[in-house]
């Protein structure tokens, strides 16, 4: 086993959702080729180009199936649902086996027909948790913790339980909270229903009365009275990265999945302030802090979420603009000495709202790149690129290598 | 499980055997190269081009394992011979486990040496076929259905039987009906052997004497007294389109093969009067009946084979001719406003005469096509394309992804 000891460090920005397609009123450009972007232009002409069907040519990838393939994962083999890494996001150590899942503080009637699955927006789930956390149920210990806003982290911990079970939260109002059903005939799956089941009425009783709601009722507000749960998943662990490249990492991102990401994979997760997951979100601060991190760190990665959410929201000025946003706090990493990766996770077009299949642009550029011609950052400028079409799971071992961070193969 | 619901329509184009090599006589050009191809040239400007290995690089596909490929299942795993794919093509309703062949009527003499393989080109075995179609040898059930010409489709169905068997026709004339041998050393294999040597001896006794052949040598034509049989193979049921995509397809072909390609994915198998699989069949009428359809399915496979036979037939003028064409019949869906793919199964170079490795160009135009620079349909166009190179095991994942038929894989 030899470690090459010629090291260098390397940063990579993930721009979510960045990919689009062409736009009619951009003269058929994307967002992207619409955006003035000196900077992403600047790493474009430096570096190397390509385009990256991050999990499968024609599959179209969530988040987190996408940011498992990025880093080295095939999340056919590692992907066991979302609450896992979005429990791991919320600070938690699971343990093998553990069945996590997204939980909201949700607003239902006596009738427990659903009213709001936000409960208003409640500021925190912290004196709900606090009330059912911990507790058991046929011998099920229930881990519950609080997240942002109306947001918590269920966790059930215990033998003889399975993910294949339905959510009790169907995104949708006006229909009653769902009775959970166990998704295969396991005896497993059965008993993980029945204890849902009893949380559910639980929660019901136990938060239906507290001081927090009856003030909120006073305000006018909606109580907080009922656990809705989704994206059941059985954690997992997997290699981290360290030890699969003896390199230190961290995580700089707002969204919970995206800070999740980061724990599941053994990163430091590092908050920045004003770092929001949301339109609002202070990408400068994120890049000036990995440049004030990389110092003790291999790799750093940062993720950026507004782009993902104007193209669900179907506006491209928006995703265009905060595009250009992002450049501008990209133009901060331009001075870095080490290796620097802009991609993204997929491709989430406006006039689909929602992800998509096609394949996304990437630039690497640092010391040794075997540079290009593309002087420009978009989805077709990239594809004459020297990096060609390449593959999510392709990523981490060409960052990695270049890096000096892995083995030779063979002898 | 999401089924996105803002779908589209397709039509897939393959011309079979369309790849070649550069031809001296045509300035270093391939037939498509050379050859007028103004509609092509405009769905190259309109769309996304690039290369495809519709097996894998550097592996000749045959027709069926490509078109396995072609329409997402890997030949590896799902091919278990040409018999079965002939024999649905035939309109047979096979069942799992059941031995096909392709079969013809041939003529022996009296030392059973084979004079032709084809007996004259009889019209048609149904007179033969009746005569042995139902019959019971050793326990075995022969099926013997008549398909074009001279040529009928063979099924034995019982148990204990094996596809491990040699054909009795080797393709050669002069030689004696080949006896079957077991290729493995299991019994079902010893056992279906014993069962086909019956068969070939049973098919020259019983049709022999039969009055549509005495008619024959009175007129001067060869008789048809035996049964040729090669290409055996195992039925096992694969999942259709329509399991996997959700979607109702239909197939437009003329050869035996091509139809049986759709009936074995579950297509409905679409009859197009002149649509004969040879030079002269008629495009036009095959891509008119495409638009006439398309309204009824979401996929429509038309499969156009003379480019195939006559590279097999080493005439570059006649390959460039027939794509010619097909050029113009593929100009009648120019205006069709869903996904319209462009691409061959495999390369058939006029100085091979026969299938070679090299990847085939691929073309897809439609609405929300992120276009590339290339203007011309070709071998070597295509490969600067913004599909770059894939295989033609990522094709259907593409396109039904792009006519929203594809779930997201996460969340």
């Amino acid at each position: 086993m030899l470690i090459l000891n010629l090291s260098m460090k390397a940063i990579l920005v993930v721009i979510d959702g960045l990919g689009d397609r062409p736009i009619r009123k951009f003269g058929d450009k994307t967002p992207l080729e619409a955006a003035f972007t000196p900077n992403l232009d600047e790493l474009a002409s430096r570096g190397i180009c390509g385009i990256m069907d991050t999990v499968a040519p024609g599959i179209t990838p969530g988040s987190d199936t996408a940011h498992l393939s990025l880093f080295g994962l095939d999340p056919h083999k590692h992907y066991h649902g979302r609450g896992p890494i979005e429990a791991c996001g919320a600070g938690l150590k699971l343990e093998h086996g553990d069945i996590a899942f997204r939980a909201n503080a949700g607003t239902v009637d006596e009738n427990l027909i659903i009213k709001d699955r936000r409960a208003g927006r409640i500021e925190s789930t912290k004196d709900l948790c606090k009330v059912i956390d911990g507790m058991e149920i046929d011998g099920v210990k229930v881990i519950l913790k609080p997240s942002s806003w109306y947001r918590a982290v269920l966790v059930l911990r215990g033998k003889g339980l399975s993910d294949k079970v339905s959510p009790n939260d169907i995104k949708k109002l006006g229909v009653p909270v769902q009775k959970v059903k166990p998704l295969d005939n396991s005896q497993e799956a059965k008993r993980t229903a029945e204890v849902l089941n009893k949380l559910t009425k639980i929660s019901y009783e136990k938060w239906r009365d507290l001081d927090i709601n009856k003030k909120r009722i006073k305000e006018g507000k909606l109580p907080a009275n009922i656990i809705l749960f989704r994206g059941a998943g059985t954690y997992v662990p997997v290699p981290t990265i360290e030890e699969r490249y003896h390199m230190k990492s961290a995580c700089i991102a707002g969204g919970g999945l995206y800070k999740g990401i980061g724990a599941f994979l053994g990163m430091n997760v590092i908050n920045v302030p004003g770092a929001t997951g949301k339109y609002d979100s202070d990408f400068m601060a994120k890049t000036k802090k990995a440049m004030e991190i990389i110092g003790d760190y291999d790799l750093v990665f940062v993720h950026m979420k507004a782009t993902d959410s104007a193209g669900e929201d179907g506006n491209p000025e928006l995703k265009r603009e905060m595009i250009e946003k992002m450049d501008a706090a990209i133009g901060k990493l331009l001075g870095f000495d080490g290796l620097l990766v802009v991609t993204a996770d997929h491709t989430t077009p406006c006039e689909l709202k929602k992800h998509s299949y096609e394949p996304v642009p990437l630039v690497m550029s640092g010391p040794g790149i075997r540079t290009d011609s593309v002087k420009a950052f978009g989805e077709r400028s990239c594809s004459s690129g020297g990096l060609h079409r390449i593959r999510g799971l392709d990523l981490l071992p060409i960052i990695a290598n270049h890096m000096g961070f892995s083995k030779l193969y063979g002898a």
